[in-house]
């Protein structure tokens, strides 16, 4: 969690502040307690100390009760420049201090980095009998810290400045937000967000695993979880070839010259898996062996797929899309859930364009990405134009080409009359890029589909069409992928839906439910009515009593439960019960397949 | 071409007495040539020699010619066994013969290699004026040789034994039957192969690429072989999910250690591409950095599923099944169209059974592999059990393991019916297997689909299941791929059908071809209603007349094409021809639509 910079956004001085009394409150209870540093973090703040004794869950309890009996004291905050010395007098006792004071007299910043001299000036907050070494701001005093609207989450412990060898300090987190009404909220989130974590559903559910054999960060998607992932590839895959898309298949690995024409190996080598081949010197084509690599992108492979044939303005816009399984090389200690992987599924495409269709084809694009969340029931999004951050190298090409991407993404997401904001520094280093980062029901933000332009990447494999002239052109590539991954966007679905999935995606639609064993036959035979319309259906032939099994098919979040016993059987019907607790009755089976299968094609 | 070991085979004696009479014919033309080995080869044979200049096509013919009055001198065929000296006083010419001659008394065959006594006897057979250094058999005397049963077919170049430090001589191929009507059957097979080349139609068809920047032997597969690849994909999976398998997604990495313990890295090492990952050495679980391969198999990944969670004999049959891509590092020269690539996707499954549910499962297979071959028309195919061969320690097991799971196969396949070859040395290293051998339209072999009994890797991974009895017992596993894989699956298809695919596997199933203009608009309409029903058609809106439409649809084999006037315009129709050239005449767009959605359904 990396501090929060927006220093004029009064949550932050509001968590900043309550950052301060908790400190206070922690060296009321250990007066002889160490203090580091404890700034505002996304959604609370902490602080860091060294104490005598290890905190324990009443401990905070504790702090927090007197925090309040010092909020509401109202005292202001007092602010004040001063000298090295006279900082050192003041903070003669708290040794952290003395090294922050030490690192500011020297040029340096809270975390030991190279700072501006507007940042090194050495100044204090004070209130009541808490006096720290800061450069605020604050709130104007502590009557806008409600009592009731903050909490103490939780201890962890953290080294001073990360640095293993460095002293272990206990860090408190907290969070505090403008009303009772707010935190509760927001500690409702973190409720909620705790079940609904993917990690903790894709378990529960059978949808995936991680092995240490295999190797960290490599999804193995279990059965349950490879019917979803298909289902999902299934959907955007006809929506693809309705619109003129081809699908193509490219092997995992490429030799790693593709990436240096691409210019990936120089961006990213060190997150590109090698694939180390000795050839037999004895091989005369390959005297020095040959290096391939995991292939991080799908785009160098689908580029061969382009100059397989010389191409002419009529066979374009050509739109090669596959499902590519791409290798990355993250840090261990980066891996979560399938939010940060090793190996990923891109739901890729590559978009051969005269400059001429450009804009006509991103809209094209455009609508595809919004059908797609649309049909999610994803509708809380915002659109986010990524401009290369000017000077900064890792964008190749030159200026003149990144205007013309940069204004052709812009005039189209305005002709769409998309909102969206601009930011500087998100472009993907061969060109923009128009992302959409989808709002969740729990307010949460998380980046999925993607539409790129490249001017680049055409240039630098100098690729060609003959255009209606007959003379030699240069087409614009369009990278797209409105999943973004597959891995990515069903960790997304998972926290969305609570693993609750639409009835066109769960992975079991409809757990047949036979009250005695004299039902069973029944059962498979109207389980074997519904797989044959193409329903994902089960029979619970399990020793459990009917109740034990509504519940265990509740846990599975399965959308209907099919309860049969003899008065069903011999109507020929089902006992229709729905995931939420909703009874519907007995219903004709004819008439509940019909019903599943209408929601199935309509993906509901 | 290896030579031809069966030594009574009379087409083996016929085709190494054909050779020596070619010797013969070239000896006669170039009295200083010097002639080397000749043995029979699969089909036919060959004789190396050295000579004064580089043969050409009317050379062959004037061999071919004198070769035809020889044998009909119908002379016979003299043995004699000799010394080494009176050998070297009969080839005191030939140097060649000389150096097998010293061979031979040394202990050597004729390819340099250590042999027994037997084996280097030294033996002459003499016909006519010409003798030459052989063990034999041979025909009883030249009549057998039919003169218009045998034609020579080209001439390349082969180092002397193989070495490119020694000679480079002109190898002379030839082929001979015992009828002319034998003959002419194997040159039309020849030129009938050379058409139907799977390398030659993937170009003509566009259905997959290779691309020297990816690097040799990974197809990169173009859209109309990633439509034929999904549709075969998507026909197997609703096969297998009929029956009850699991689908699950495996990454196409894993740690080596997996493939120590399933023993893949000591059998096939050299396959084995090892996937590099240096771990920065500040990591504290990883000190020595990771090795990960890529997977030669799928094996282990579906081992890791299966352990995942505690089995009970409740779960089992577990079958998990994944169309998953492995790569092997085969070497450059062994490299072959889709025959022999170095990554393939195997519609590979992994069923893990009690011992007792083992022969019936594995029935179950078998009979899967069936439907898929019947649906497909690969009904001329024949079984084959591959046993270990005893003493080759690269089969890992017990003796008892191996007796058990060989009678298993051999038990099923009784069972079945199923008539059956039994080979030594076939086995899998960890467990014998069932294989499906399938003799294409040219009389070809093409091994394709393979059942393996495995109760080694289930040792070796230590995997478990709870029994009925409550206590551990250790599942035995089935290896199965019906297709064996993808890659190799559609080369035998292309070449099976000419790239003539059936109907339902066509990439584009209807060209609609308007014949002016005008008409281009109720073509659109008439693909639009196609589509809709899941029909591939495309509309050919090129400035070529009708009759070049037509052919160029026709080049492309594809099923039918709709030609469209104003006459089909006027009355909904669409005139139907199919790629054969019949002509069905004007049919409603309806009732072809039955009639294309009908064959797809059938799988016709």
């Amino acid at each position: 969690m990396a501090p929060v910079n927006a220093e004029n956004d009064p949550l932050y001085r509001l968590r900043h502040s309550t950052a301060h009394v908790m400190a206070q409150a922690v060296l009321e209870i250990f007066p002889d307690g160490k203090i580091a540093i404890g700034p505002p973090v996304e959604n609370g703040f902490y602080y860091d100390f060294e104490l005598p004794r290890p905190l324990t869950p009443d401990d905070l309890k504790d702090v927090e009760k007197r925090m309040r009996k010092i909020v509401q004291k109202k005292h202001e905050f007092a602010y004040r420049e001063v000298s090295a010395d006279e900082a050192r007098e003041v903070f003669k006792r708290q040794p952290y201090k003395l090294e922050l004071i030490d690192g500011l007299a020297q040029g340096q910043d809270e975390y030991g980095e190279k700072a501006d001299a507007k940042d090194t000036v050495i100044s204090t907050y004070k209130h009541d009998t808490f006096e720290d070494l800061c450069k605020g701001p604050h709130v104007e005093n502590l009557g806008e810290i409600k009592p009731d609207a903050f909490k103490l989450l939780r201890v962890s412990g953290a080294y001073w400045r990360g640095d293993e060898k460095r002293p272990m300090l206990q860090r408190i987190y907290g969070t505090v937000w403008p009303s009772k009404a707010e935190l509760d909220h927001h500690l409702w989130q973190l409720e909620e967000a705790k079940k609904r974590d993917h990690r903790k559903l894709g378990k529960d559910l059978d949808l995936f695993m991680f092995s240490q054999a295999v190797g960290n960060g490599l999804p193995l998607w279990l059965p349950k979880g490879a019917i979803l992932r298909d289902t999902l590839e299934r959907f955007l895959r006809q929506a693809q070839i309705d619109r003129g898309y081809l699908p193509v298949v490219t092997p995992h690995i490429g030799k790693i010259d593709l990436y240096k024409t691409s210019g990936h190996w120089y961006t990213y080598r060190d997150s590109i898996f090698p694939v180390v081949e000795e050839i037999p010197n004895d091989d005369p084509e390959n005297p020095a062996g040959e290096i391939y690599v995991l292939k991080p992108m799908n785009c160098p492979h689908h580029i061969e797929i382009y100059k397989n044939e010389p191409r002419s303005y009529r066979d374009l816009p050509l739109r090669l899309a596959e499902f590519g399984t791409v290798y990355r090389y993250e840090q261990s200690g980066e891996l979560t859930g399938l939010l940060r992987v090793r190996s990923f599924t891109v739901d890729d495409s590559h978009l051969f364009v005269t400059p001429e269709q450009l804009e006509e084809e991103f809209i094209k694009v455009v609508d595809l990405v919004l059908y797609v969340f649309g049909t999610m029931g994803l509708t809380d999004f915002q659109a986010r134009v990524g401009l290369r951050e000017p000077g900064n190298p890792k964008y190749i090409g030159s200026d003149e080409v990144w205007e013309k991407s940069q204004s052709a993404i812009i005039n189209a997401a305005e002709k769409l009359g998309l909102p969206f904001t601009v930011v500087e520094g998100e472009a993907a280093f061969y060109g923009p890029k128009l992302d959409f980062i989808f709002r969740d029901v729990l307010g949460r933000h998380w980046q999925l589909g993607t539409v790129q332009v490249d001017y680049n990447l055409p240039e630098r494999f100098e690729i060609e069409y003959t255009g209606e002239d007959g003379l030699k052109h240069r087409p614009v590539m369009i990278h797209r992928a409105p999943f973004g991954s597959l891995e990515r966007f069903i960790g997304t679905l998972i926290e969305q839906h609570a693993g609750a999935f639409p009835v066109w995606l769960a992975p079991v639609q409809a757990m047949i439910i036979p009250i005695t064993d004299r039902n069973n036959d029944y059962a498979h035979e109207v389980r074997a009515q519904l797989k044959a319309l193409g329903i994902r259906a089960e029979v619970d032939t399990s020793n459990n009593r009917m109740n034990g099994k509504i519940r265990a098919a509740q846990q599975q979040k399965i959308p209907y439960m099919l309860v049969i016993g003899d008065k069903e059987q011999e109507a020929g019907a089902v006992a229709v019960r729905q995931r939420s607790g909703d009874d519907l009755g007995a219903i004709p089976v004819a008439e509940f397949s019909a019903r599943i299968v209408d929601e199935v094609a309509n993906h509901r």
